[in-house]
C-alpha cells in the first residue's frame, strides 16, 4: 500500500498582531496528499487499521463535503482498496454538489445515499451486502451506532502534540472542533507530556455539553482514563447550523485569504478563526503566544468561493 | 510589507516505478502562500524589486488563468499596493470564467482587457493613466515591449537550484516551461555550482527554438553571458495551443490524483509531467532518479475538475 510520508508541517507567524497577541497559524492544510488537512492524517490511521484487522473494503459515513470522506476515497485508490460511502443529505433534506464527493467518486468511491435518521440500519445493510460478495468490511466509526472505533482517529494527532512542542511552545493551542477527535488527540499528548498550554477546541456545529462528551470518549479510548472532563475545553458561541456561517466569517475568510494568502472553508476553519479572534478580544488576551492549527478544507474553499469572493 | 517566508518544499518519491527509474516530486504547489507555485517565489521577487524602485503601483499581464497574476495580486492586497492586470482574451477571442481571475479581483486588482496584437499600446495607456494619478507604476515585464526586467524573476529560482542539491542529487531535473524564468534560474544555479544533471524544459506552449531564445534571454540578464545555447534543453513535442490538453494529459491528472493525491493542471504541470514520463519511455531511461518540479496552479485544477474528474 502506499502511505504518504508526513514530514512536520510549518507553522507560519502572522504578522497582524491580533489585540496585542501573537498569532500562529499550523499549515496541516499543506500535508501533502489529497489537499491535506487533519483528515490525511486520521484517514492514514483508519487504513492501518483496516490492513492490521485483515479487512479489505473500506466503509465511511460522511456527506458531500465530507473531507475524510474525499482523503479515504484516496487513500483506497491509491492502495486498490474499494470504499463504500453512506451519504446523508443536508438537514433541509437537500443534495448539494461538493468538489469532495467529485473527488470521492473520481476515485472509484461508492457513494450510497442514506438518511440522517437511519444511519445503523443503512450501516446494517452496507456491511452485509460487502460480505455477500466474499469481502471483508470495515465501518471506520466501529459498531452500527458508530461506537467501537475511537482509539483510531485519536491516534492520529497524539504525535502531532510533540511536533508542536518541537516546533515552539504557546500559551493557547486552538482549532476547529467538529467531532472531537483531533482535539482528543492533542489533549492525550499534552496530558502525556505535561503540558501547561491551554487548548481549546471551537466548536463548529455541537454544543459545547454534547463535543466534550465525544472528545473524551476519543481520548479516552486511545487510553483509558487518561482525560477527565477538566481537561477539555470546548466554546461553543461560534456554532451554526452544519455547513452555515454568517458574514462575520465570511469577512475573516476574505481577509486570511487577501492578507496572508490562506484560504479558509466557512465550516470548520474560517467559522473557528473567527470565533478566536473574538473569544482573544473578548476575554482582553495579552502578550499570548497563539496557535492556531489550520485543519485544511481546500475542496470547501472552492465550493464557497464563488459566493465568498 | 509582509513577506511569507518560504522553507525548502518537501520532495517525494512516488512509488510507481516508471520504466525502472525512480521518479520525486518537488512539491513547489504546497509553497505556504496563495496556493504556491512557482510564481509565489517570482511574484515575491517582483514585489522587492518594486519596492527597490520606489514604485507603488503594480502592473502586471495575464490573462484569467495567470497564476502569476494571482499570486501578484494577493502579495499587492498584504502590502497595500494597488495593482492593474492587462488582461488578454483567449486566442479564440472568447473570455473565460477561472479561479484565477475571481482571486485576482477579490483582492482588489483591476482587471483590463486588452488585444494579445496591441499589448505595448495598452502597456502604455494604463501606465500613463497611473502616472496622472501620481502613483508610480511598475510592469513587470520592463518596457511596452515586455523587455528590460527579465533578470528578477529568474533571481527567484537561483536558489532553489541549491535548495534541491541539499534536498538530494538526481540525473534528471525537469520541469513545465511556459516563459522560461523558472528553467533559467536553475539553468543558472546548476551553471554555477557545476551542476552535471540534465535539466529539461518541457514546454507547454511555445516551439523550442522560441521558447530556448527566451530562457537564454532570462538567464543572461540575470548573470551575463553566464548560460550559451548548449546549456538549454527543451522538449517541444507535448505542447498544445495554450490551455489546451488531450486525453493522455487528462489521463494523468486523474492518475497522479488517485493514486498519489497530487492535484495537476492541465495547462501546465499535468501536460509537462506526462510529457516526462513518455520522454523517459521513448528514451530508454534505466535506473534515474528523476526529479520533477511541480510548479503550482491548484486553482486550475479546481477550473478543471468538473471535466476531469
Amino acid at each position: 500500500m502506499y502511505e504518504p510520508v508526513f514530514a512536520p508541517t510549518p507553522i507560519q507567524p502572522l504578522d497582524t498582531d491580533v489585540h496585542g497577541n501573537a498569532f500562529f497559524l499550523k499549515r496541516e492544510d499543506l500535508l501533502p496528499f489529497s489537499f491535506g488537512g487533519n483528515k490525511a492524517r486520521i484517514g492514514l490511521e483508519y487504513m492501518r487499521d483496516l490492513a492490521a484487522r485483515g479487512c479489505n473494503h473500506m466503509v465511511a459515513y460522511g456527506n458531500a463535503r465530507s473531507n475524510l470522506c474525499r482523503v479515504l476515497s484516496n487513500l483506497c485508490a491509491g492502495a486498490g482498496v474499494p470504499i463504500t460511502i453512506l451519504s446523508p443529505a443536508d438537514d433541509d433534506g437537500q443534495r448539494r454538489e461538493a468538489y469532495n464527493e467529485k473527488l470521492c467518486r473520481s476515485f472509484g468511491a461508492q457513494v450510497v445515499p442514506c438518511l440522517k435518521t437511519g444511519v445503523a440500519e443503512s450501516v446494517d445493510t452496507v456491511m452485509e451486502s460487502i460480505r455477500q460478495k466474499g469481502e471483508k468490511p470495515y465501518y471506520i466509526y466501529g459498531d452500527r451506532y458508530g461506537k467501537g472505533n475511537e482509539a483510531i482517529p485519536t491516534a492520529a494527532y497524539v504525535p502531532v502534540y510533540d511536533e508542536i512542542r518541537a516546533q515552539g511552545d504557546y500559551d493557547v493551542i486552538a482549532l476547529a472542533c467538529g467531532t472531537g477527535m483531533t482535539l482528543a488527540g492533542l489533549l492525550c499528548g499534552s496530558k502525556l507530556r505535561g503540558g501547561s498550554e491551554r487548548i481549546i477546541g471551537i466548536s463548529v456545529a455541537r454544543d459545547a455539553e454534547n463535543a466534550k462528551a465525544h472528545t473524551l470518549a476519543y481520548g479516552n479510548a486511545w487510553k483509558k482514563d487518561l482525560l477527565c472532563a477538566d481537561d477539555v475545553e470546548i466554546i461553543d458561541d461560534f456554532r451554526r447550523v452544519y455547513g452555515d456561517y454568517g458574514e462575520d466569517v465570511e469577512n475573516t475568510i476574505r481577509e486570511m485569504m487577501r492578507l496572508h494568502g490562506v484560504p479558509m472553508d466557512g465550516t470548520y476553519v474560517g467559522k473557528a478563526y473567527n470565533g478566536l479572534r473574538r473569544i482573544a478580544e473578548r476575554e482582553e488576551w495579552q502578550n499570548k503566544k497563539v496557535l492556531f492549527i489550520h485543519t485544511g478544507g481546500t475542496p470547501l474553499f472552492f465550493d464557497a468561493a464563488d459566493r465568498i469572493l
